[in-house]
C-alpha cells in the first residue's frame, strides 16, 4: 500500500517534462491569467569592429523578477572574414536559427508530453537565404533579412508528421520569425 | 615618397571595420550580384526535456562554401525551473534578443563606418514581453512569441541619433524579427 500511495505522488515525465508540474501551470495560469506575463531581457556591449557581447542575468515572470541561478549567461556575436569580421564567433543572423531550432523541439516536446505522445529522438537542419544587397543598401527591393528559412526535423516517434508540425508550431520563436512584430527602437547619443 | 605610397595602400579603418574592403565588397556585389547570395546553416539535437543542442560549422556566402576557421561553433537551449527547465542556458527567446542586439550595433557600425561617422561606444539594452498563454494555447487571441520588443541604444558619436537609428535598421535581424516571413518546417518521422 506504502508503495502504491507513494507511486501516486509521483510526477507524471514523458519525454523528460514534468507533465504534472505543466498541467499544475496551466491551471496556474487559467486562474491567474498574470502568471503568464513575461519579460525577457538582454544587455549588449558593443567590443570593436564585428564583436560584441551579450549579458543574460534573469526575466520577469510568474509574477517575480527570475534570476538566472547558472547564469549569468554571456555570449558573443562576430561576423566571418567574408563579412569583413575576425570570425569568432557565430553571426546575428546564425543566432536566430539556434534560437528557432530550440524552440521548434522544446515546443514539439513540451506539447507532445502533454498529450501523452513519447518521443525518442529528435534532429533538425536548418537553412536561412540572405540576399547581402538589402544589408548593403544596393536594391529596395531585397529585404535585408532571410527571405526564405527552411526547417527539416526529424523525429523518432509514433505520431504522425503532421500532428508533430502542429505541435511544434506553438513555438514562440516560430512566431516570432514567421509574422511581424513591433520592435520599437531607441537610440540615445553622448558627445565623444 | 616611399611612406606617403605605402599610406596610400593602406586601407581606411574606420569603428574597427575596414572600409576600403567594404567598399571592394559593394563594387564585387555591384558588378556580380550572385556574391550577394548567403545560405546560413544549424544543425540541433534535442538533449532530453528543455536541453538541446547547435551546431554551426559553416554557411554558403560569396559563391563559395565557407567554414567557420574558429568553429564548429556549439551553443545550448534551455529553460529556467519557472518554465520546467533546468536552467542550464538561456531559452530560445532570449537567444532571440541576443540575436537583434548584435545585428542593429553592427548593422550601425559597418554602416557609420561606410558613411565616415565615428562611433566610439554602443550600448543596449533590450526587453521582449510574452504571454505565455499563447504557447500554452490557452487563448487564440494572444501571439506566441513576443507582442512588443524593445531596445535602447546609447551610442558615443557626434552624430544625431535619428541618423544612427536609421543606419542600425539596415539590419538583417531587426527586418527578420520586425517583418513576416516564410518559415517552412517540414517533420519526417522514424518509428519507435
Amino acid at each position: 500500500m506504502t508503495q502504491q500511495v507513494m507511486t501516486e505522488k509521483m510526477p507524471v515525465i514523458t519525454n523528460g517534462v514534468n507533465v504534472t508540474a505543466l498541467y499544475e501551470t496551466l491551471e496556474a495560469v487559467k486562474a491567474t491569467p498574470l502568471i503568464a506575463d513575461f519579460r525577457f531581457r538582454a544587455s549588449n556591449k558593443w567590443m570593436g569592429g564585428d564583436r560584441n557581447h551579450t549579458t543574460i542575468t534573469g526575466f520577469r515572470g510568474a509574477c517575480a523578477e527570475q534570476t538566472h541561478q547558472m547564469g549569468p549567461f554571456e555570449m558573443d556575436n562576430a561576423e566571418p572574414p567574408v563579412l569583413l569580421g575576425g570570425g569568432e564567433a557565430p553571426n546575428p543572423v546564425e543566432w536566430v536559427l539556434h534560437a528557432l531550432a530550440g524552440c521548434l523541439t522544446t515546443t514539439m516536446v513540451y506539447h507532445a508530453a502533454a498529450r501523452g505522445i513519447e518521443i525518442g529522438e529528435v534532429s533538425s537542419e536548418l537553412e536561412g537565404d540572405l540576399d547581402l544587397r538589402g544589408f548593403l543598401g544596393l536594391s529596395n527591393k531585397v529585404r535585408k533579412g532571410y527571405h526564405t528559412v527552411r526547417v527539416r526535423m526529424k523525429v523518432r516517434s509514433d505520431a504522425d508528421p503532421e500532428t508533430l508540425k502542429a505541435l511544434a508550431q506553438y513555438s514562440p520563436v516560430y512566431d516570432i520569425v514567421s509574422n511581424s512584430l513591433p520592435v520599437e527602437v531607441t537610440v540615445e547619443t553622448m558627445s565623444r
